[in-house]
């Protein structure tokens, strides 16, 4: 794409060479004369002076002497939109690879791409243009939209639904069994599992992350959230729309997480918890059985508290040897006796 | 089943239609007249006379208005016994897949199902009944007992014994190398990773949990424990008899846990740590190299405290900032020459 | 090996029976009159005096009375050296099994070991010795280089390059794609992740640990570094060499990690961190965005304090309750007109 057609597509204004040919994207350090890139803020702005790129996208007001660059409003989401469009989504060979176990009776769309040593059990069906990559298994049942990438060894349980575009990455599990007993006879007896999930459109999941059925009802992903590597989903949790989880953060079962949530790293959430809407929980946190995250709100630490509090208690820890010490002196010097 | 067969199944009293036809089970909420459902707790016994479920198991005392009621002294164990009774494990058609790998010095159960792509070495030895499901790989030496699942792409490194009526699920990784290195000449040298590891009967795990050998000796998990999903048990670590281990929790080497544990969510134990029975440890805790925690106890926190004394302390924590002013206020206003 | 032998091979001085058989290694409690063990420290020493070891390592100035020992400088060390010798690494039958699927395109060396059902993709390249077991996924272009184990189910991204004598333990993902958007229109866009990884030599990395490719740039992973089971590392993160880390650790996106660094399990470190060369970081300790941690410090805590900082705040937790009686009680004595 020349200079031009970029700034067509992206509604913004050429300074410099417009007819320069771009062929990819890359990193101000690493771009070459054939690569855009993008900066923002004024540590970027800096480096894309030394910068190669052909093209560097730029904000209102930006300007890199010497280079060309393109006036966006928003210069990493341009980019994004760019690189959409310089690297159209690979297509892979349609086709049911020679090794992978179909199952008669499952219905796989012609122009799907069905990997060596997949395993398609009875009655799945997959989508158009899905990519099923090496050794993904599908229970019986198990229904996947048009236009997914289930990354290799991605195991779907029986009867889980998911929707189109979703992107499952390599190890992903969805569907095992939730963590249910019922103790009775000095044993651990498990309780049925037979719910579902369903992962909704857009949803991205991460390597090895685990989402487990419902015990009687649905766990279900809303659309366009996107979790990272190694987060523990539980029965019957439900999460809203476009919400984000980052990596190693387990929600403990029947948890409702709502829409635009964002979860940092490592968050613990307990059973039967509600985080509303646009929340914020902080890296680590532990938001307790049954606790509602308000609408809006962010929290951290464990027990979860609003931001503002537990930032000044942390910091107040710094001086709890001093002020045990201080109090101990006050004591001594404050005799019973004077009240 | 007939309601009155369910009832005689449980030792329980109908009051209702005792000859209705019972076919499956399912949550108050979405059962239909076929379906066995259950109710406990006032919330649930509310819920239960608005079901449409065929048959309710209540507790004793509890009665539901116009329902067929089945009333027992445990309804949610009720509800798993008839559960098994009206849904019995799915039996896999038995015999070995033709793209699976068997060693012929391996020996498999006439009646184990072998799934596609499995791989058996040289050795190893597969139960009655016994079903591996897809890619599962058993190394040389392994040993599987009867009636056991393995869910797709388990994992068993060489040597490893399994008893009867264990569930591994989809990604568990079972044997894999101890964390254990000697460091000289100014680098990490591997430490002999010799050992092994026991799973006893009925105990099942989580998907993509992951288990390591001991490093000389043996990593244990006894009989009828149960471990969730990413669960991290590292080499030489004893695990007792029916405990319950939530999922994201981590078990550093050659730590012993005994008998009737709870373990929550996303809790670390360091090395060489001695949890005895019926410890309750609460999620996110830490408890530290070398601890022990007291038969019974429940700690919680990190580091791991009794329950009632870091309840104190998080409780504590919101009046920490303030606290410290109002310490500066009296140090100002009790001069040093007052003593 | 001859007791004699294997006091020459380490440079130790034998005590009893020089001319003994020796022919595998064990721990001094289950070690036969045909194995080597090794003691160190009182209590293992003890142990010793009752062990059946055919010859056991010691330190200087130790002695086990009636027992064949050999005297070393580092006695855990001279283990790892004669288990070397006494165990050399188990080579596997070099070939490609016939259920493997290799492009035409792909280079595996003569002597490589490809296991069932391993796919290699175009251009990757696969070097001397190294095996692939079973379920081995490489993606177009990889490299592995010479001596390498990639154990059952690992996955392998394309363009992924890993050096020699790597071990990748069973279920490991390496560059599957970071976590990042770009939040535009009410939902998140994949923001581009064309970067890659390169894992240095003699890396080992522990069972269904992630790692991330870079987003532009480059994921590294350094020479001789030990990473432990469950852990995630993000796109972008540069690790230097010999460092280890422990289970369930998660470092986040861009951060650096120096050499020779200790994490220990369950650590959490924000984005854009800087750990620095021989920093330890204490189990569950988190490390915040953009925050330093300086060479050779110790490091504990959420957020992450100095060792002896953070063990003075949890020791005066526990009177953080009567604290705060204390100070209501001294501010009820101290009358405000007081001052």
């Amino acid at each position: 794409m020349k200079v031009s057609e970029i700034a067509e597509l992206l509604g913004g204004r050429v300074a410099g060479t417009a007819a320069r040919e771009i062929r990819g994207v890359a990193a101000l350090e690493t771009a070459s004369a054939e690569d855009l890139s993008f900066a923002e803020g004024p540590r970027a702005l800096s480096k894309a002076a030394s910068s190669q790129a052909g093209c560097i996208l730029v904000g209102e007001g930006a300007a890199v002497e010497g280079r060309t660059t393109i006036t966006v409003a928003n210069p990493k989401w341009a980019f994004v939109r760019a690189s959409n469009a310089l690297r159209p989504r690979q297509l892979f060979e349609p086709g049911i690879h020679p090794t992978a176990v179909v199952h008669p009776e499952a219905q796989v769309a012609a122009d799907a791409s069905v990997g060596p040593g997949v395993v398609i059990e009875r009655q799945a069906r997959v989508g158009s243009r899905t990519r099923l990559a090496a050794g993904v298994t599908l229970g019986e049942g198990v229904e996947v939209g048009a236009d997914c990438i289930l990354y290799p060894r991605v195991t779907v349980y029986p009867g889980v639904r998911i929707g189109e575009r979703v992107i499952l990455h390599s190890g992903v599990v969805i569907g095992s069994d939730g963590f249910g007993y019922v103790f009775a006879e000095g044993r651990h007896h498990k309780f049925p599992q037979l719910g579902s999930v369903a992962i909704e459109n857009d949803v991205e999941i991460g390597s090895n992350t685990t989402v487990d059925r419902g015990s009687l009802g649905t766990t279900v992903i809303g659309e366009g959230t996107k979790i990272d590597n190694l987060v523990q989903i539980a029965h019957n949790v439900r999460i809203g729309r476009h919400s984000v989880i980052a990596a190693q953060t387990g929600i403990s079962g029947s948890s409702e997480i709502g829409n635009y949530v964002v979860m940092a790293g490592q968050v613990g959430v307990g059973p039967h918890v509600h985080i509303e809407d646009q929340a914020i929980i902080a890296g680590q946190s532990g938001v307790l059985d049954g606790k509602t995250v308000r609408k809006g709100s962010t929290v951290w630490g464990t027990p979860a508290r609003p931001i503002a509090q537990i930032k000044k208690i942390y910091a107040s820890l710094a001086h709890l040897p001093d002020l045990t010490r201080i109090v101990d002196d006050l004591s001594r010097r404050l005799p019973r006796s004077g009240h």
